[in-house]
């Protein structure tokens, strides 16, 4: 795989990953640009232990713009885009409209009394661009593709650890209009968080109780019973995605390798072979279960930059919005207001439907 | 107000409030039904320590159906609904689609070599008509019919709370099918827990290092902060209404009693008058702020029946997924799968606009 870093017309990085040696990455970002915004604002809210991201430059991000003007393809004659080069494989570049960023000005304040604090969004936001072919979806990449993608989320998690402040790096992809997304082009992110999230603290903390009261690793203890049980969708020799015990969306798949292993970086070559055949299968189950995408989020749970990387799992948990062909689940009282889930499919037949689907 | 209970056809409860002494609520439901369905089925989530609710027979509830066949309309000649009667003022009856209920064999149980626990969903989901109005909006509603309301909340949330188990009385409306409403007909819910909820059991675990660190109420003092600020929306002598610094959702308002009390059934007179009028000027200023309906979830937060009712402090979260005329917020992955929330607007931009908006 051949990296070629270049900078946009605005001062943003850009990296062309190749699959071949050849390319040539010399096409220069033609545009006027105007500097890219500052960080968001880091609010802490002192109720719910957590801080929020002010952003308010995202209110006017790209949103659905017609397929002819994409910012996500290749530029053409005439037609410039976020990626100066006329073809690429695969590609990534810091987000424009970004959550986390290091432009900001030092500044921490508080609000209420000093119940609230304030600090600068530190950090950094990717867009993974998949492919060139505007048309297409993850579900449609060759496995050969899906390891070079492999290979660059390692690339990036060890390059975005290494960004003083950063706590936690995510890669993830939201596909379809139905879940949010506003660009069409076949696209993930990167999130480098300037904190541990919420979700992935509390595994951490169920984690280390877990730990201290057996001795064992909980995702381990986890995967190993669902291996035996009723929910596994599909395994290799290195990975098993199966629906969880306790699913909170109608389809749910968790993907896990075998190995206990902290992050991306740390698996291995094998390892990074037997991910895309069996994450395919898996994405194509979704689409023909009700014979139509399936909108979705498809996010890396990986340990923190500092802390806890013993105690953590990395594992992959897919999701769809979707319960029916022409109904979705919203996240409405229950959900939104007071964090209880309430699932319309029972799991072990979300399984099932989705071991049927093909 | 008159309180009438009666039984419809398949046993459920249904019960009229009514403004005037002499409605005649003795009108058979004269349905054929089929028994309610058994409560979900709870399980425990060791990895966030929280438990969901699989709630199979939820899958085929009533999905937006066309008004005329509205079954929270009054009953009509030869078109029976759920409410038996021809007319009604407030009606509150047992969900016939229910995520907690009474209705369980009992039944424990574990998946996952025990670490997944099983548990019957025991508590109860009611429906609350505000009016038999089927075009009207809570908006809509005179501040005697909102005086009504809370006192049904009240009545509901004593009554709710006296059932063997439960631990959380929910009182709250999600309105508009841009956040799932699958019913037109103005309506509420109520949910009654069987566990405290994880964002209370959050709420209440910084109340208590706020109390054991400063000895003062946390939410007093976030109430205070806020009163003296620039986010304030409305305000009267009992309730004052503001957008939170650290507000999660493009338009967010916190409703505050100026007095902490548990919940609803511990409001004074005084305090119950002075609620409707504040919160239908809210109501307002949402709908106006783009000239549109807002979709919005309106949730009260109330005290756990059994434990730290000294700390809790009742209030009311609304909040809309709309974002711009055009748009909504989603909740996709960094949200959904780590649970940080990116805000695209400024809580003093929200509040400023939510003042002007009228």
């Amino acid at each position: 795989m051949k990296r070629t870093p270049v900078r946009l017309a605005d001062g943003r990085e850009l990296i062309y990953f190749d699959e071949r040696d050849d390319a040539d990455r010399t096409a220069p970002d033609e545009r006027e640009l105007p500097p890219p915004p500052p960080a968001s604002q880091l609010r802490y809210d002192p109720l719910l232990d957590e801080w929020i991201a002010v952003a308010t430059h995202r209110q006017n991000r790209t949103f659905l713009p017609p397929s002819d003007q994409c910012p996500l393809c290749p530029s053409r004659p005439g037609r410039p885009s976020e990626i100066p080069a006329q073809d690429y494989d695969v590609v990534v570049f810091e987000n424009r409209f970004p959550s986390f960023s290091h432009r900001f000005e030092a500044s921490q304040g508080w609000l209420d009394d000093g119940l609230v604090s304030l600090r600068p969004g530190g950090g950094r936001c990717e867009v993974v661009c998949f492919t060139s072919d505007h048309n297409a979806s993850f579900v449609n990449l060759s496995p050969e593709r899906v390891r070079t993608v492999v290979e660059v989320w390692a690339d990036r998690t060890v390059a975005l650890s290494e960004i003083e402040g950063v706590e936690q790096v995510f890669c993830f992809e939201n596909r379809g209009p139905e879940i949010g997304v506003t660009l069409h082009h076949p696209h993930g992110q990167i999130y480098a968080y300037p904190f541990i999230t919420p979700r992935t603290r509390q595994m951490l903390r169920s984690a280390r109780r877990h730990a201290e009261r057996t001795g064992r690793n909980l995702f381990a203890d986890l995967l190993a019973a669902e291996r035996r049980g009723e929910r596994v969708i599909a395994y290799n020799e290195y990975w098993t995605a199966f629906v969880p015990a306790a699913a909170r969306w109608p389809y749910e798949v968790h993907i896990y390798p075998h190995r206990q292993v902290p992050d991306i970086p740390a698996l291995s070559d094998a390892e990074r072979d037997a991910f895309g055949p069996l994450y395919l299968e898996i994405l194509r189950r979704f689409d023909a279960l009700f014979g139509v995408p399936m909108p979705y989020v498809a996010a890396w749970h990986q340990a923190p930059v500092h802390t806890d990387r013993d105690l953590a799992y990395l594992h992959l948990e897919l999701f769809s919005n979707r319960r029916a062909p022409d109904r979705l689940k919203y996240l409405a009282g229950s959900e939104s207001a007071m964090g209880v889930f309430i699932n319309d499919v029972r799991p072990e037949l979300a399984a099932r439907q989705l071991r049927e689907a093909l």
